[in-house]
C-alpha cells in the first residue's frame, strides 16, 4: 500500500491535526466496515464541516490519493473499506437534522443516523419510512450511497423515493447541489438519482433533503404460519391480488423460524415448530387499518395454518421477536455467512421457493431465508464453516447459482445492500457488457483520475477468499 | 441543414421504405412539436419494433447523423424539435400496455399513451397517478424523457416515482435495460433515473415497467375562494400543517379565474368574480376520505371566503370546469404565451405571491398563474402580443426575472416540462458551472459523437426570437 505521506502532510497543514488523524487506533477503526476485511488507510479525515470535504478532494484529485467516504461503516458489502488505502473521510460529525414542518421535508447532514431522523420526524407528526435493520447506527449518507431499503419498501418505497435534494462535492472538489428542496424538479440531467446508489464512487454526499409522509397513527400486527414455503409465498400473492397493501410483510422460511425458536426457546405456534411464517403490519388511519384488517383476517383464515393478532403494542413486540431473533441464531449453523439481499419478481415466487429447496439440498448447507414479500427482496443466508474446505466450495457454488437464477427470473442481485466488494463477482450477471461500459464511462467522466472509492463494483473481489477480523460490532446480531 | 441523403439511403436499405419515410407531409409533421418552431428533418423513422431503433442508432453514430426521438410531440419546450435536422425516430407504434395484476406493475412500450395506461390499470383495480393535461395524447416515452408530472404530484409523486425499469438503446445502438420489474433494485450505477428527465439526449427509451398503486375507490371535490393570492397560499400552508394530503390541490390566481369566468360565461362564486380559488380533491378508501373531509371543511370555514363541495361526480366535473377552461381564455390577453412551470418551496409561497403581484405591475402584462400547491409547481403564463415590440421586451424581461427569483427562493426553473429549447437560456441560473460541466461530461461519455437530440438543454435558444407555426394541435387549449 502506498504511504501518501507527503500528501497527508499537506492536507494536515490545510485542515489541522485534529481533522487529519493518523494514530494507529483511528487507522485501524477506519480500515474495515461490517464486511470485516481490513485495509489500512494513510489517514482519517474527521470532517467537522462540509467545506473540508472540498479541500480534501481537491488535494486528493491533484495528488491522486484514493478517497473512501465513511459513515458508521454498517455496510455488509465492504463498500466503505479503503481497499487502496489513502484517505478515509469520516462524515459522522455532519449529523444535523432539521424538519420543515409545513413542507414535510427534513434537511439532514450525511452523518445523521436514521433513527434520529425518524424520531425528529415523528415528533412533528411526520414519518420517514426507510428502516434498515441497523437504523440505530447507520447514517443517511451511507443509506443514500447504497439506496438502502428495509421492511417498509413494498408500500412506501426505499431511500431513493425519499431524497429530494443532495449537496456534496464532485471528485474534483467542486461543490454541487442536485435537486431542490421541493417535491418536483425537472431541470437538467438528474445527477441526484445517479449519486443515489453509486456507493461513494461518483461524489461525496455531505447533506440531503428528505421527503416525509404523514405519520400513520394506527398500526396492527398479525403473525401467520403456513405448511411450507411455496404455500406461504403463494398466499402472499393472494393477499396482494386482493389489493391489500400491508406496511410490512415479512417472510421467514423454515430455517429462519427454527433459528428464531432456538433463540427464544419457544415455538412460534405451539405444536407447529419450524413452519414458515409471514408477519404482517398494517399502518394508516384508524379507519384505513380497520378496513384492511377484515380482509387480512379473512385471508389468514383461508390460507394460514395458524394466525395470531397482537392486541396491544406489547403483544406486537412479542410477535416481532420472531423476526428480530432469527439472524443471531444462524451462526449456530455455521461460523460464516454469505448474506445475499436478492430480489425476485412476484410472478416467480413459487418457482423461487422450489429453487431454494433444491439449492439447500444440493449444497448440503443451511440457507435460512427471510425477507420483504411486498417488494420481492429476500435475504438468503448461506451458512458454512470456514475451516471446512468442502463447505467453502459449496457456499461459493451456491451463491453463484443463486445469482444466476435470480437474474434469469428477472430479479436483481441486490435490493438494498449494493455491490461494494461482496457482490462485485456477480455484477456482470446482472448487467450486460454495454451496461457495464456505460457505467464505467460515467465513472471516468466524473472522476477521471479514479480517486473516489477505487477497487469497488467493477473489479472482482471474492470476499470469501479474504480472512475476516474477529470483532463484534454494536449492530451485529450474534 | 445537411441533407444526410447517403446515410438515409443506407438506412432505408436496412429498414425498408415503409419505415424510413421522406415524403414532404411526414417531414413537415415531424419538424415541430408543441413549441411550433419547425426544423426540417432528413427522414422520419416510423419504428415498428424496438430493434429498429438499434439499427438506426448504430448507423447514425457511425455516420454522425443527428437523431431526435419523438412520441406525440406534445412537449411545450421544443425538446422533440429536430433543430439539427437528421432523423426523427417516431415511436408511436410501440404502444403495448400489459398489466401484471399481482405485482401491480405495467409493462408498456414507449409509444403507449398515458390515458391508455391509466385505463388498463384502472380496469384491474390499479391506478397510475401521473396525469399531464395532455394525457389523452402524450406518450409514456415522452413523459419519462421530461419527467412529467401533473396534478397528483404532491401526494403520489411524478413519473420518476413510478418507473421501475427502462429498456432502450445507448446512442451507440447497443441495447440496455436499467432496473428490473421489481420494486427494489440496488445493483450498479442507476442509469434508469439518469435517463428519466434526460430529454432524449442520453439514450432512446423503447419500453418501461411502471409501478402502480391500488386504485383509490373514493373521491371528493371541494372548491374554495379567497380574498387574494397571499391569503389563498397561506391557507394552503395551514391545510398541510394539519397533515391533510389532498390527492389534488389546484390553485388559480385572480387572472386565471377571470379567464375561466370569461370562458364559461358565469362567476365561479356568484358575487365574488375574480377571487382566487383552490380546488381540492381527496382520494382514498371511503373511511379515509370521510376522515379528511371533516378536517378540510373545518379548514374551509376558517380560511375561505366561500366554498362548495360536489355532491356527485357530475357536480365535481362542473367544479373542475374552472380549472380546465382557464388556459384557453388566456389567449384573449395576448396572442403569445411564455408558459413557465416553475417550482417554489412552500416556505416562500406568500413571498412568491407578492413577487408575482410586483411582476404583473412592473411588466404591465397579464400573467395568469395556476398550479399544484401540494408540490409547489406553478404555471406562470406570461401573455403578450407578438406584434408589439414593447410587450415582447417586457415578456422577455419578466421571464428572466421570474427564473432568477424562483432559484433565489430555493425553487426550480422547471417542475415537469424540462429544459428542451424553451428553458435553455435559464439552465445556468439553476445550475452552477460545475454542475453543468458534470452534466456535459456525462453527455459526452454516453454520446461521444453528440448525435442524440443535439442543440438542446446546454445551447442557448431563445424561443421568443423564432416565428411559430400557426397550427392548431389536438391538445391545444385555444
Amino acid at each position: 500500500m502506498k504511504s501518501y505521506s507527503a500528501a497527508t502532510a499537506q492536507l494536515r497543514r490545510r485542515l489541522g491535526a485534529k481533522v487529519v488523524v493518523t494514530d494507529e487506533a483511528a487507522l485501524h477503526e477506519a480500515s474495515f466496515d461490517s464486511a470485516k476485511i481490513p485495509f489500512r488507510p494513510a489517514a482519517v479525515v474527521r470532517v467537522r464541516k462540509a467545506a473540508e470535504v472540498g479541500v480534501a478532494l481537491q488535494l486528493a484529485n491533484r495528488l491522486r490519493v484514493p478517497v473512501t467516504t465513511r459513515g458508521r461503516g454498517t455496510t455488509l458489502t465492504g463498500a466503505a473499506t479503503p481497499v487502496r488505502g489513502g484517505w478515509v473521510l469520516d462524515l459522522l460529525a455532519l449529523d444535523n437534522v432539521k424538519v420543515d414542518e409545513e413542507a414535510g421535508l427534513a434537511h439532514v447532514g450525511a452523518g445523521a443516523r436514521i433513527l434520529a431522523i425518524q424520531q425528529a420526524a415523528e415528533a412533528r407528526g411526520w414519518f420517514y419510512p426507510p428502516d434498515p435493520s441497523s437504523k440505530e447506527h447507520c447514517t443517511i449518507g451511507g443509506n443514500i450511497a447504497c439506496n438502502a431499503g428495509g421492511m417498509h419498501g413494498g408500500k412506501y418505497g426505499v431511500t431513493r423515493d425519499f431524497v429530494v435534494a443532495l449537496q456534496g462535492f464532485l471528485p474534483t472538489g467542486e461543490w454541487v447541489e442536485w435537486g431542490t428542496a421541493t417535491k418536483k424538479f425537472s431541470a437538467g440531467f438528474n445527477l441526484r438519482d445517479l449519486w443515489i446508489g453509486s456507493e461513494g464512487m461518483l461524489g461525496v454526499i455531505t447533506g440531503a433533503v428528505l421527503k416525509l409522509i404523514p405519520r400513520p397513527p394506527e398500526r396492527w400486527t398479525l403473525l401467520t404460519s403456513f405448511r411450507d414455503e411455496a404455500e406461504a409465498l403463494s398466499a402472499a400473492l393472494a393477499l396482494f391480488r386482493a389489493r391489500v397493501q400491508p406496511a410490512i410483510c415479512e417472510f421467514l422460511d423454515r430455517g429462519s423460524v427454527l433459528c428464531a425458536e432456538r433463540a427464544t426457546g419457544k415455538e412460534v405456534f405451539p405444536g407447529q415448530s419450524g413452519r414458515p411464517v409471514i408477519l404482517l403490519e398494517l399502518a394508516g388511519s384508524a379507519a384505513e387499518v380497520a378496513d384492511q384488517r377484515e380482509s387480512v383476517l379473512a385471508w389468514a383464515q383461508a390460507h394460514a395454518t395458524a394466525h395470531r393478532a397482537a392486541q396491544s403494542r406489547e403483544e406486537a413486540e412479542q410477535l416481532w421477536a420472531v423476526r428480530r431473533k432469527c439472524s443471531g441464531a444462524m451462526f449456530e449453523l455455521g461460523d460464516a455467512k454469505l448474506n445475499e439481499d436478492i430480489v425476485v419478481p412476484m410472478r416467480n415466487y413459487v418457482k423461487f421457493a422450489r429453487f431454494l429447496a433444491r439449492l439447500k439440498r444440493d449444497s448440503g448447507l443451511h440457507i435460512p431465508t427471510f425477507g420483504h414479500l411486498a417488494d420481492g427482496n429476500l435475504h438468503v443466508n448461506i451458512m458454512y464453516h470456514k475451516a471446512v474446505p468442502a463447505e467453502c466450495r459449496a457456499a461459493e457454488q451456491a451463491v453463484q447459482r443463486l445469482m444466476e437464477t435470480v437474474v434469469a427470473m428477472g430479479g436483481s442481485i441486490s435490493g438494498e445492500h449494493g455491490i461494494g466488494l461482496a457482490k462485485s463477482p456477480f455484477l456482470r450477471i446482472q448487467h450486460s457488457p454495454a451496461q457495464v461500459k456505460a457505467m464505467q464511462a460515467i465513472k471516468h467522466a466524473l472522476d477521471p483520475r479514479g480517486i473516489l472509492n477505487p477497487g469497488k463494483m467493477f473489479e472482482v473481489f471474492e470476499v470469501w477468499r479474504h480472512p475476516r477480523l474477529e470483532v463484534k460490532l454494536p449492530w451485529d446480531h450474534k
